[in-house]
């Protein structure tokens, strides 16, 4: 797509812009026109922050460096289970540079998770904090660690999800293992009849692998305390959650603690709540009068941060001759490590298809592993992985090419709450997404390539959220020389947030890119925003920006008909410049009318608008996946992918693009390599660093094609749009396993799909 | 005055608050009641910066430490007239340390006041910029500059400022040395007949002194690149100025200029203007690639960022027999040094008293002295001495009293422009003062005491402007759990306006004043604000304040009244606690209230209104001043100050006491012992240091005594408040310059009043 003209724009008053006029839409409070009519919505827009980054100018959280700053780490369980006993710091104490310690000897009783607390005596997985040591610098604090003396008792430890539901198990907390005491169930229609009445049934256990994720920049924080207000940086995908979670635990009122976030190097979910780590440094640099900084490294991020659980999934589907898909039933598990958290992985069968019949029951399972985050989509990978395996299953089984299959039983509907989307364009995914992969090349019959390495194709669809909601809020601010600054409590991960917010301005109000300054990732500064996880952000954000920008436009209007004694209804906003259309002499551009305001600046605010009542906002998709089998060696080779989606409109192609890269890069991963081992004979992580937790490099990429189907999503929001942050990976696996199983004709149902698995695989068959 | 009994309040619901509710005004538009009836506006509340200043947790600009940061210096000529032939930078930058310099060889061409440019090739006075040298230390840098070599050739040069409107003094401009070529003239009335039908007249010159600010903290700046954006921090009295400035400057759009101040150790008008050197740093920044901190240290603050012009005022007055002042001829000129400025003193002629006769003509003339820069009520401390010294020159000539002289020429409207006053409360200041300070004991004969040492008593009057008016906007941001935060684009100089905007948003919304937050000096975030001089921060950023907190009020009543499903009008917000007056069991707070809204935070704005039409807002006062004279030695000793002044309405008492304190011991030094003395041989400052240039220590304030005869401005804004930061200096020097008299005899009419003029003048009489 080519570049857009309207980008490179550098001044304010530019002809080109004139020939839009007739298109600009005339609602301030309406849904945009398609982007085809927009002028710069949808374009391939660099980044405006773009040089910052490249040029290591980006100032990280990572990065903070503040004048006295004492740096700060944490001393970890190296066991699965313990109980505390004694906790000797004497030593560590006297090292020279060593600043403060805390741990439950002296810290403040705070509650954490559950029945938990900040520093437990109760040690429920290798990593789990004990202590927290500040010193003059990171090494010193490193020693000092060392010399910290632990008494405990060993426990017997459990870290697989079957074996902790037993009854032998060695309990992590008093009610059991179990999360909530029982598993979450959920039924529709009449299952037992359905798989009665069927004319087919497939019946398979799918497992797939803890993963992690790992981001680029390791999770931190740098606190200071200026008298009773506390500043923290942090590297976190909710401001505002960090803030209420630290005022929380210090006692302190919400206006009191500032978080800072200004760029940052990616979460995926793991750094969607407050870590632990952030409120000991605050505790800590209140103790010693200095900011301090705390890193969690690499390592501690393998074992302690946060991970995507596994999932054992029983799935049994049935189908009657036709096609039409007529019960599923889910039963899964999957480990949750020692605190809160979730492995459910069955929305995807409760709502991907139309079924009528439908059965789940499903276990999040607490282990001595470490704990689970929220992780790009959580559940969705691994419940599509196993759903759509299995629907290819069905397919085959009643002789039904599985994409008819799936345009087959296709929900018009919400198939749970019986409710209508706001939109959905799943059946376009599916045709355009095979017309790019050309779906009619596949092979018809499963492993029949000659020679070792042997061709596939498959394909998997994707449901998920992502239509965001209110409440969000952003402020505009234009100066009189036309330039503006757009504020706003929200964050931007990497994905390109504050380069939609300056598009959507310049959409709206002419203002050149260069011109418009985005300020996000401020408590203090920024209204409400939601955190950043769920594909919200943009569904979010951009409606209450795009509401800041008209309301900012119709206050100039207003203005201007007051100025120029011109009728409202005859005056008209091109570029910076007001005319009336009835009196060509009648005219005032923004810093002649601020000038005659007696403004410098011109405030406005805008809200995101409720979601219509009585409908649903999902996202949905399709992706195809080539790929190739070394039959010898068992490795999977993936050539290409095109992935064919329904996120709403297209905000920027270019961040756009990079998403859905990423996304399937990260699926891709997780189908081929990621994998977090743990040894059951000592419950530790075998690897816990990037060379021996695999992940792709460049040659693992394959070519890969983002179609975006939707134009616009006309009801959710004035900008129309939904999320892509997720819907990216979710449905990567399942099509890479489907295309293994067409390449080679066997099929493999765990993740990830290694070398051994393969030939394991083959060899069976 | 005791503590309010709301500062203390720690908790959102509190009883105490219930009294009050009956006499909570109800128009959120109209104006507030007295502050008898309000809770907290007007007490002696502490500032809420007060721990972090004390503490030393305040970061000043001063303090700002950024990594990587580099420190520059500026070299300035070391004569006062000059042209330079050549810079030799070349031993300087092979200084190991030093990164770069910027002079006329090499810096871009920026214009700066009038024809000059930031790096100018003419020198105009011992101070002027020459180069600038960044280095990896403030020690290197300086070392740095001893190392640049300048071939010039000196000039003929002129520091005094009658010499330099002659014919024959050097021109520092082509077009001559008066500012604009010609006086500025005023005229009312015919003051030839006046005087020649005068009973009475009086004439003298009087002249006053260059006076520096010397604020507590040096002028500096930080500046930082994040890729194209530009962050300053400033110890600024305006940060859109220095932000409009530099954008200019660097021709750069404002939004990529981000302007931060937080805390600040004065600037009395000297910080009004963005300094060369911020520009300076910011162009060495970009040069280096590393954030660069600036500092100009008290030697070039006492030659170069400005100073209280001197002047020569030739004064001519008439009255009537009766006590009338029928005319008054100001005749003035100062030296503003070799760069734009005024010394223009003749205001208080112009508008302190009724008068139908008056004629103006002043010259501000350039000279090869520091430049000038406003000054704490810019004119009116020097106008005021003259103009009230032969007010009581007068009044003795026609026996009358000065108290009374004044009383009766009191202007019941403004004498320029006959227009009303919203307020004016100076004959109550009269009354009041003199009152206080025992006026009826006076001298009746002056110097009539026995023995060296003479007492003596006397007054002056005070006019000034500050009331303020738009643009001024706030913006404020409530949180769920009833803790707030408010944001404006204004900056407090140490004068407590962190602290009055705390105490409107607890004065509206009840919130206790440790949970509120307020975020100043931000020019990225805050809403546009003025600079803050000329007494006009209070008056104009506390209406915004009280209107963005009326109408949180009113968004919350308007939520409540359809959660409660009430009629708005049945509603009462107390203490955080919305109940309907209707039906007792309904009612709501606020974290449940914003819960049922599903907001996190709600954010509004406000403004500042219109003045009203036709009228003049202004200050008045007086201050009575009791002294003891030496004859002996010649030292003069002031005892007691009493000032009486109308304000408009206190904000805070414990801060506006501060200001009138502060106010009162900078005009007893003006008048005692402050001045910059420079050799009229070389052209150079003798006394740049705070040894050689003199102020008061602790021994020298005499009791102060500050009455505050104003309620409040009922037609200046919705809280009545006029500035008090000026105003407090005006009258002082005047005042003690005629108890001076009224003690010894003989009239000082040049300032400082230092004891060898005092003992010439007692030898000459």
């Amino acid at each position: 797509m080519a570049e857009s003209k309207y980008v490179k724009s550098k001044i304010f008053f530019e002809e080109e812009f004139e020939e839009k006029l007739a298109e600009v839409p005339t609602d301030p409070k309406g849904p945009w026109p398609a982007n085809d009519n927009l002028k710069i919505i949808g374009k391939p827009v660099s980044r405006i922050d773009g040089y910052d980054k490249v040029s290591g100018t980006a100032v990280y959280t990572f990065d903070i460096n503040l004048p006295r700053m004492a740096q700060a780490r944490i001393l970890r369980s190296a066991v699965p289970h313990a109980k505390i006993k004694k906790i000797d710091t004497g030593k560590a104490e006297s090292l020279p540079g060593v600043l403060g310690i805390l741990s439950s000897n002296n810290a403040q009783e705070i509650k954490w998770f559950n029945t938990s607390s900040l520093f437990d005596t109760h040690l429920r997985y290798q990593g789990d904090e004990i202590a927290c040591v500040v010193a003059e610098s990171e090494a010193i604090a490193l020693k000092a660690l060392k010399l910290i003396k632990i008494e405990f008792d060993e426990l017997p430890f459990t870290v697989d999800a079957k074996e902790a539901m037993g009854e032998k198990a060695p309990k992590i907390y008093d009610e059991g293992n179990i999360q909530g005491g029982k598993p979450f169930e959920y039924a529709r229609g009449d299952v037992d009849k359905a798989f009665q009445e069927a004319d087919a049934i497939v019946e398979d256990t799918f497992d797939t692998q803890v993963a992690i994720h790992n981001p680029t920049e390791v999770h931190c924080s740098v606190v200071n305390w200026d008298g009773d207000d506390l500043t923290v940086w942090d590297s976190t995908q909710a401001i505002y959650g960090v803030r209420d979670t630290v005022a929380d635990a210090l006692k302190m009122p919400a206006s009191k603690v500032r978080i800072i976030k200004k760029y940052m190097g990616g979460g995926f979910g793991s750094k969607l709540e407050c870590g632990k780590y952030t409120v000991m440094a605050a505790l800590l640099a209140r103790k010693i009068g200095r900011p301090v900084r705390i890193v969690v490294d690499r390592k501690e991020m393998n074992l302690a941060v946060g991970n995507r659980p596994n999932s054992v999934q029983k799935l049994k589907l049935a189908a009657s001759k036709d096609g039409t898909l007529t019960a599923i039933s889910h039963y899964s598990y999957g480990a949750i490590g020692g605190y809160e958290g979730g492995a459910g992985c069955s929305w995807p069968a409760r709502q991907m298809y139309k079924c009528d019949n439908v059965k789940v029951e499903e276990y999040s399972v607490f282990t001595n592993t470490g704990p689970t985050r929220p992780f790009r989509a959580p559940g969705y990978p691994q419940g599509i992985f196993a759903l759509d395996s299995a629907i290819d299953m069905l397919a085959e089984k009643i002789r039904m090419n599985p994409l008819e299959f799936r345009m087959k039983n296709n929900a018009e509907k919400h198939p749970m709450w019986n409710a209508p989307f706001t939109s959905k364009l799943l059946k376009e995914a599916y045709e355009q997404g095979a017309k790019a992969i050309g779906w009619d090349k596949r092979n018809n019959q499963p492993g029949a390539d000659k020679g070792p390495v042997k061709k596939g194709m498959g394909m998997a669809s994707q449901i998920w959220w992502g239509g965001g909601g209110p409440p969000s809020h952003a402020v505009l601010k234009l100066n009189r020389d036309g330039s503006a600054r757009v504020i706003a409590g929200t964050q931007d991960l990497g994905t390109g947030t504050y380069t939609f917010m300056a598009q959507i301005v310049h959409e709206v109000l002419d203002i050149p890119m260069d011109k418009i300054e985005v300020i996000l990732g401020d408590t203090a500064v920024g209204p409400y925003c939601p955190s950043s996880g769920g594909s919200t952000t943009a569904p979010s954000v951009s409606p209450a920006v795009r509401d800041a920008a008209e309301n900012m436009k119709i206050k100039l209007l207003e203005a201007a008909a007051a100025q120029l004694e011109s009728e409202k209804k005859n005056l008209v906003y091109v570029n910076g410049l007001i005319s009336d259309t009835s009196n060509p002499e009648k005219k005032i551009d923004i810093p002649g009318l601020m000038g005659k305001m007696g403004e410098q600046t011109i405030t406005t605010t805008g809200s995101r608008e409720a979601n219509p009542e009585g409908y649903i906002t999902q996202t949905f998709g399709a992706q195809f996946a080539k790929v190739e089998v070394d039959t010898l060696t068992g490795k999977i080779k993936v050539n290409k992918i095109v992935a064919a989606h329904d996120i709403g409109r297209v905000l920027n192609r270019k961040t756009l693009d990079n998403q859905f890269h990423g996304g399937i890069m990260q699926g891709l991963s997780y189908a081929l390599m990621e994998e977090q081992i743990v040894d059951i004979n000592t419950g530790k992580v075998v690897n816990t660093n990037l060379h021996d937790y695999k992940i792709p490099i460049i040659a693992d990429i394959p070519e890969i094609e983002v179609i975006i189907v939707s134009e616009a999503d006309p009801m959710n929001s004035n900008t129309g749009v939904k999320g892509c942050g997720e819907p990216a990976i979710i449905p990567t696996a399942a099509a890479i396993a489907n295309a293994v199983y067409n390449a080679i004709g066997v099929r493999i149902k765990s993740l990830p799909m290694t070398p051994d698995k393969v030939l394991m695989a083959l060899n069976q068959a």
